[in-house]
């Protein structure tokens, strides 16, 4: 019986292996392996070996050719210490670890918003609610907040939600939108995420349709870009911030680098602009960003807005704008494409082990969206904790309610805490032989240029490695500081960065400072010192230097 | 500057594009984009138009070509009636939907366990721990499992952990495989994920190359694997579960589908298996388990084993053997690649929403799970309350314990539940007229085979939908009641089925069951009736009735 299903599967095949596929297609059917009709006529696809056992030949090339340096192989090398240390197998100058590396707030003693986690607890054990005690436990808003999420929240933090987050959610999240920017936002355009880097993996999926689509990337970047890009299989059209003007941003140099990447072949679907910025930490002006909604109106681009750091910003002189308000206010919104991201893991928030933020997508044909909601429907939902601690972020306690005032004292206390070690690391690297560094207007990093000996540099190439890469391994194993190699995040051509949060506490920035100064002191005399005058750019014949 | 610094780079870029790229390869550069030595030398790729406005039609096909009929148009439909019904809209002959389209047990009434939401909280606020009427509100087992995860976890629920899960959480699930197989587990084996899903994206990812890469899908399927799949771009192998035999396997047709994929120019990487089965719920025997494994070592294949219904057995002659087990058993452990997957959204902790699970990972190349680990790192970690709540699903309270009583209590009393929900359903479905069903014998659904009369079969056929569609359709606006037609999961060649949770409370479930009942004689009789004999195969000349 199974036999003969099959033969009359294969008869029938023929004729249905054209017909196009609407958004609710006809289902899979058995046959369509059976033909190779939809697989290119190229010789070389379809030509392969039959039997591909399973070895590191045989995976999908584009997975080895990611790279996430946040987590890449120093990370990996202070991992391996960090259990040295704990299981006393080896002796180092030091006695811990410290994971500047990576922006990880409440693994470096960063405490949560207590708000925030007494409603969770409550949303997480609604039987707490009807406890006689409750209220000696918990203030009233926060009961009072947990009831009505609970309520409204089907099945509550068990059960699955709509696709794109619970209907409350949503709305809540809506309507802070609308309230920081003075324009209206519509549910309907959120879709919440397990974090933000989801929402990048959509618009991957999404956009990506061949190996000569391509996205503009400022350089530096957060790698989470350039990895998905390769995994998705497109290419990555650098546009430089420019460092020497406090990483802003050239809108010539954007019309520059997409003319050269279409004379290349490439056609660019999106660009990103990750505000404020990682790792460099600039808060684009106003005007820059009208240029760069006005570019991707004229060059048909969908306009990626990284906007996890909204909350970070530590100068008096800037302020954080949305592009959505901007778009708004330039009468701009139907008329680019925009994904706006946000993320509960930043800000002084800090939840990042919860995995919670959304994107808002405005400018997008409706059967688009359908789409992107049918992504979402894959996974099935994000995970609720992280819906709920997302709209909590968003509609906090306001003046007036049990919980504000300590709400208030702790978001200001860790804000004013970041704005001092974020002043104190930057000034101290600057007083370092050959370290430049912007100051961090926002996010959670510094971003200094440190000019090497040519020695170190050589001494890199020896072993295949980036000159500031050599320089992050020596910083680790003499201090056990662990930070990350500029050439991970992308740099202008023949200068050398790495990235540091400043998140270690205050009681230990001054020591991390200390060691950091000693060790870049020991590095250059290590490597026969800088001398007078460096060359206006340090190259190699291999072109290692990029970027 | 920058246009010095660009010229420089485009210059050193070409003898850099043909170095290879090793597993921390040299970072990406800024000029690889500017060459298309990597694109193919195929005219049509790289012709291409140099913009793509954003439209329907300039999206990545694949995506419009992914279909998940778990929550598709049949839902999407529900959906609007459910706003319908809430906004007094319209009217229909029901006052609710009944969602039976999906497990998502703890939407329809199903409690939480207590034990785990109790910790969850503690989790979530250890602030609690410190309270002076903390043991008047939790038992004492709970508070001492929190303190525990607390002091283990570095930076608790807020702080991304390690990529592949905190340690701890890894090694309590690992404790747990080998308690439950009899064989050592190991914690770096283990990576945690949101739910399973994730998993099956990783596999995706990682083992497919090109167009004709492929994997073994049993037919029946939970359509994540063909959502996947065409996602990814491989494609799908099909192995037909025999539902004349209990939807048992049969290790010929496994050879023969094979050796037909591969005559066709397919390479087969992987082979799928879903045990106990979705939708069709059955266990598969431990002879049919040692058929697979020795199969997919002589052919080489990956196997993939989702297991997350391991826990939903409700027949007494029937247990669960992990793969992992089976293959220990035999010997082969290191000569068969095997993912095994898990998840906290099943069995009886139903935690959907949550987002948690693993997947345990034996017989690959340590060089492949270092990839697999960078594919994990990109996303940083997976949620933490899904760490944990994972870990307390492997290590419930013991005997003796505080919390045992009433957790033994829930398990059985939803387990117990469950297992009367199954019969009920499958009982009153197989009297149901030209309707038969197999017996559940795992999972949370029916699958019910569903004979068509000719004129429905035509009339699905003119709308151009799959005449199980229909069925469907018109069964959730006569009752409300939501099921997934058996053509999104597939099925043998002219039948049909669907598939229905028997999820609705013990309440409900009699109400479901006669509305479905008085819907399906209705529906028959509208259409004509049912023949007395049904030709072999209902046949429709494109092939629309294949599954």
């Amino acid at each position: 019986m199974l036999r003969r299903t099959l033969r009359k599967i294969g008869s029938e095949s023929r004729n249905s292996c054209s017909r196009s596929r609407s958004l609710v297609a006809a289902p899979l059917r058995a046959n369509r392996w059976m033909t190779n009709s939809e697989a290119p006529s190229n010789g070389s696809i379809g030509a392969g070996p039959r039997r591909a056992p399973l070895s590191i030949d045989t995976i999908n090339k584009r997975v080895i050719n990611s790279e996430y340096a946040v987590r890449g192989e120093i990370v990996q090398l202070a991992q391996k210490i960090a259990r040295d240390l704990e299981e006393g197998k080896a002796s180092y100058p030091f006695d811990k670890v410290v994971w500047c590396n990576i922006g990880n707030p409440q693994i470096l003693g960063q405490k949560p918003i207590t708000y925030f986690r007494q409603v969770l607890a409550l949303c997480e054990c609604p039987q707490l609610l009807s406890h006689p005690h409750i209220r000696e436990v918990f203030p009233e808003d926060v009961i009072a907040r947990a009831e009505l999420l609970v309520k409204a929240i089907p099945g509550g933090l068990g059960a699955y939600s709509d696709s794109a987050g619970a209907l409350i959610i949503r709305q809540l999240v809506a309507k802070s939108i609308a309230k920081r920017d003075g324009y209206p936002a519509d549910a309907e355009n959120i879709y919440m995420t397990d974090g933000a880097s989801p929402a990048v993996h959509y618009m991957m999926d999404l956009l990506l349709r061949e190996p000569n689509d391509s996205m503009m990337v400022p350089i530096p970047q957060y790698p989470l870009y350039s990895a998905t890009l390769t995994l998705y299989g497109g290419r990555l059209v650098p546009y430089l911030l420019d460092e020497g003007a406090g990483w802003g941003l050239d809108v010539a140099h954007l019309r520059q680098q997409i003319a050269t990447a279409r004379a290349s072949g490439l056609c660019v679907r999106a660009m990103v602009v990750i505000n404020p910025g990682n790792p460099t930490g600039q808060c684009l002006s106003y005007q820059n960003m009208r240029d760069i909604l006005g570019f991707c109106r004229e060059e048909q681009l969908v306009l990626i807005a990284d906007e996890v750091y909204q909350a970070n910003i530590y100068v008096g002189n800037k302020e954080f704008f949305s592009f959505k308000k901007v778009a708004c206010d330039m009468g701009l919104l139907e008329d680019v494409p925009l994904v706006s991201l946000h993320s509960i893991s930043k800000g002084f928030v800090g939840e990042c082990g919860r995995r919670g933020g959304y994107m808002e997508v405005t400018g997008f044909p409706s059967e688009i969206k359908d789409q992107i909601l049918k992504l979402a429907s894959i996974n099935l939902c994000p995970n609720l904790s992280g819906q709920i601690c997302c709209a909590l972020m968003m509609n906090p306690p306001q003046v007036g309610e049990a919980s504000y005032e300590q709400y208030r004292a702790e978001k200001s206390a860790i804000l004013g805490s970041l704005k001092r070690r974020a002043e104190l690391l930057v000034s101290a690297l600057n007083r370092l032989d050959g370290v430049t560094c912007n100051a961090a207007e926002g996010a959670l990093y510094a971003f200094p240029k440190v000019t090497l000996p040519e020695t170190a540099v050589q001494a890199a190439k020896q072993l295949g490695k980036q000159p500031d890469w050599l320089y992050c391994k020596e910083l680790l194993e003499a201090t056990g500081i662990v930070v990350v190699p500029g050439s991970g995040f992308g740099q202008a051509d023949g200068t050398f960065h790495f990235r540091t949060t400043f998140l270690p506490s205050e009681e230990d920035i001054g020591r991390v400072v200390q060691a950091l100064g000693d060790f870049h002191s020991a590095f250059i005399q290590k490597y026969g010192g800088l001398q007078k005058k460096q060359p206006a750019l340090a190259t190699a014949a291999n072109g290692d230097n990029e970027y």
